[in-house]
């Protein structure tokens, strides 16, 4: 039986989404409980993508099989009270036999917190404290330039090798915190996403709301398909995977 | 020289603030750093109270004397690049010397977090997990019957011996979230609190949330002085220091 689940967590206890031999991963935890409701006998979570170590997720989404038939509201109950108490299922449905997590992926969102107000303990592994003032208004004006289909090599990973640097970002925008103008969250809708390219975006426009690029920039940097012309790679803790859509 | 600290903290990590011999406690933490900055002198803090073991504190104050002079703002830095990261110092102003951190509090500000919605691990440390729907106009209801000066025997630790358990509460209300429905804070602002007083009023409280008690039973529980009449104390992690005033 082919199952989809939805799954958030708390990334900040965890060396990344996927297994690795010798680290606690997101992918190791949910697959050791799966093991033991599948009657010892191995599972292969197939998740939307991967999140680096540090990253959080609302709305994870993963297919897997299982040998026998169980009810999705067992199955979620059993997971649930099995799994560390910073991973949580929400949902489990039937899926059909050709579907796949990654691979039926239509777009997915990201977004990424930033305290621009004083340093917050409580919110440390949760919003990037970045702790000064940002012009977020040419942080908006940037993110107009990143909105469409591009070649987004200049913002992966400098070593990533792959044979298509082309996404399109469906929408981009800088979300304003009501109760708190120090907190912002900037969010993206994409129909795909290359490694660490969210936060080598996030990298950029901060160097954009710290005045030492022009929002512009961002038309050069991506035509440019090289990753020493854009900002840092920002901290994992303020990133989450918002969304996945199918 | 006499000093007021203004801090924040994290309490997930710690056995509370009061210093203790063989563990980690937020007070133990900033002596081990006053020390360092104190040419190796011992330093006591004096704070405006304790915080259980996994209580936040948004502003806490505490008074310390040093042997010698420093600026407030070269302290402040002193302390914070030393301390770990869910310790945080927000202020340091000089103190007069007969000022006390704790004899001088004319009131402080208590809040407690609820998410009555599903499970969310981000947030577990941080906000009560009750995972239910609350009556909250009920609540509401009975937060009135708790504002003004009563003997809150009932609701504090059940052996804890006290000369006098009268105290007053200016203020008890409760915010919901606008952005989330199954999001509430519960405030009080109080000249004093006993131990275990808040988790405790907030327990009662759930209590009369989930139908089990009706509003006007604080006014029995109140009269009572027995702490059996009271709910169960609630968890920790909801519970924030707010605010002291003098």
């Amino acid at each position: 039986m082919k199952y989809l689940m939805t799954f958030s967590y708390d990334g900040s206890n965890y060396k990344g989404f996927q297994k690795q031999p010798r680290a606690k991963t997101i992918q190791g935890e949910i697959e050791k409980i799966l093991k033991i409701i599948n009657n010892n006998e191995e599972v292969s979570i197939h998740a939307s993508g991967r999140t680096d170590a540090g990253v959080h997720a609302l709305n994870q989404k993963a297919h897997f099989e299982l040998d026998t038939k169980i009810s999705c509201e067992k199955l979620k109950k059993a997971l649930n009270s099995m799994l560390p108490d910073d991973i949580y299922v929400k949902e489990i449905v039937e899926a059909k036999d050709n579907f796949h997590a990654r691979y039926d992926v239509k777009a997915k969102e990201y977004i990424y917190k930033i305290n621009m107000g004083e340093y917050d303990p409580i919110e440390r592994n949760y919003v990037y404290q970045y702790n000064k003032r940002l012009d977020v208004v040419e942080m908006e004006r940037a993110l107009k330039y990143l909105e469409g289909e591009h070649n987004f090599k200049a913002f992966t990973k400098a070593d990533e090798q792959k044979d298509d640097y082309v996404r399109t970002i469906i929408q981009a925008k800088l979300t304003r915190d009501m109760r708190n103008v120090n907190k912002i969250t900037i969010s993206f809708v994409g129909t795909g996403f290359l490694r660490y390219m969210v936060r080598n975006i996030v990298g950029t426009l901060i160097e954009i709301g710290e005045g030492k690029r022009k929002s512009e920039d961002i038309i050069e940097i991506l035509k440019s398909q090289d990753r020493r012309q854009a900002g840092k790679t920002v901290n994992p803790e303020g990133l989450y995977l918002k969304d996945v859509f199918y």
